[in-house]
C-alpha cells in the first residue's frame, strides 16, 4: 500500500451532506488536517446503536474505495421515547418532522434528550477507529430558531437557548459532532507528528 | 449445485419471530410447501423500501448459507406521517409504541393506513423474486384488542374491528403476509409442479 502515513492529504469524508463537510472542515483546520470531500450515498443497517451502524457502513466503503476515509453520523435520543427517534433521526425528521416529536412529548415533564455524533475512521494501521462526542440537554416545549434538523428543539445543558437560536458558531462550541471531531483531530494529528518525526 | 429443483424440502424461512414461522407454515400448508425454520437474526439496511431491504438481506444470508431460502418483513405506512413508521415499524413499536402512534394521530382526521408484507426468496434460477401483500386501512380513535404489533390500532378496510379484535383467524383472512405468502406459495407450486412433469 502506497500510503502515505505522514499527511492526511489522501484522507477522504464520504457524506451527501454539504452541511457537514463546512462543519468537520473547519474543526479539522485547527489540527491542520486536511482531507478531500467524496459527496456519495452509502447504506447503513438498521441498528439501535450509531457505533455499529457507522462501523459496518466504514467497512463498506473502505472495501470499495481502497483508501483511509472517515464518515460521520448522528442522532437525537430522547429518554422519555425509550431513545426514540435515535440512529433513525432523519428519517423522522423527513416523516414526522419536529412537530412530530413535540407532539410525541406533549404532556411529559421528563425532557432530558442527547445528541450523539459517531466519527468512524478506517485506514492503515486501524481497522475502524470511532471517536464520539455526546451534547446532554432536553427538549424545548416549542420549535426556537431557525431549522436544521431538530435544532430548533434540542436545548444543550447549560443554555436557555435550542441550538438553532445559539446560531452555528454558538452551537459549534458545544456541539456533539465538535466533541466527536475534534477527539478524532488530536488522535490523527498525533498520528501524523509520529510519523513525521520517525521520518527525521 | 446439487440443489433438488423438485422439492422445497430445503427450502429454509429465515426469521427470529416464532409468530412468523407459525402464520407462514399455515398459508403454506395450503400449497404442500414445507420449509425449515432458521431463527437468526441478520442485518438490514435503512430504506424507506421495504422491497431494497429484504432483497439486500436476503442476499447477504444466501451468500452465507447457500441454500435456497426467504425472508418476510413488514412495515405500517401512515399517509398524514408522510410514511412513518414504515420500514422502522418494529423499532417505533419499541421505543414510542401504539400510543406514541396515536399520540401522533390526535386530532388528524385523516387516517389512512397500510400495512406491507414482503416476502424475499433467492435460489437457484431466481436472484432474489419479490412478492408483496398490502392490506389497505386505517388508524383507530384508541387501541383495541389484544395486543401485537400495531395490530390493536389497525382497522383494515371494509372492517370495524382492529386486526387484533379479530383474532388470529380473522386477521389470517385479510391480512397484509397471507396476501403476500400466497403469491410466493402460488408461485413456488407452479414451479415444484413443472419440475416433478419434466421428471416423468
Amino acid at each position: 500500500m502506497a500510503e502515505d502515513q505522514g499527511s492526511y492529504a489522501y484522507l477522504t469524508f464520504v457524506t451527501s451532506n454539504p452541511n457537514k463537510v463546512t462543519e468537520v472542515r473547519q474543526i479539522l483546520r485547527d489540527f491542520s488536517i486536511a482531507f478531500e470531500h467524496l459527496n456519495l450515498k452509502y447504506p447503513e443497517i438498521q441498528s439501535s446503536s450509531l457505533r455499529k451502524i457507522a462501523s459496518v457502513s466504514v467497512r463498506y466503503l473502505h472495501k470499495k474505495l481502497k483508501r483511509p476515509l472517515f464518515i460521520e453520523d448522528s442522532g437525537l435520543f430522547i429518554d422519555a421515547l425509550g431513545g426514540f427517534p435515535g440512529p433513525y433521526s432523519s428519517y423522522a425528521q423527513k416523516t414526522i418532522g419536529n412537530s412530530g416529536i413535540l407532539k410525541l412529548m406533549s404532556s411529559i415533564r421528563h425532557r432530558t434528550a442527547r445528541f450523539e455524533s459517531v466519527i468512524a475512521y478506517i485506514g492503515t494501521g486501524c481497522d475502524v477507529c470511532l471517536f464520539s462526542g455526546i451534547a446532554e440537554g432536553s427538549i424545548s416545549l416549542e420549535a426556537r430558531g431557525v431549522r436544521w434538523g431538530f435544532d430548533p428543539i434540542f436545548i444543550p445543558h447549560g443554555s436557555r437557548q435550542t441550538f438553532s437560536e445559539m446560531g452555528p458558531e454558538g452551537k459549534r462550541k458545544v456541539s456533539h459532532r465538535r466533541i466527536a471531531v475534534e477527539k478524532f483531530g488530536i488522535w490523527a494529528r498525533e498520528r501524523t507528528d509520529r510519523a513525521v518525526n520517525s521520518f527525521r
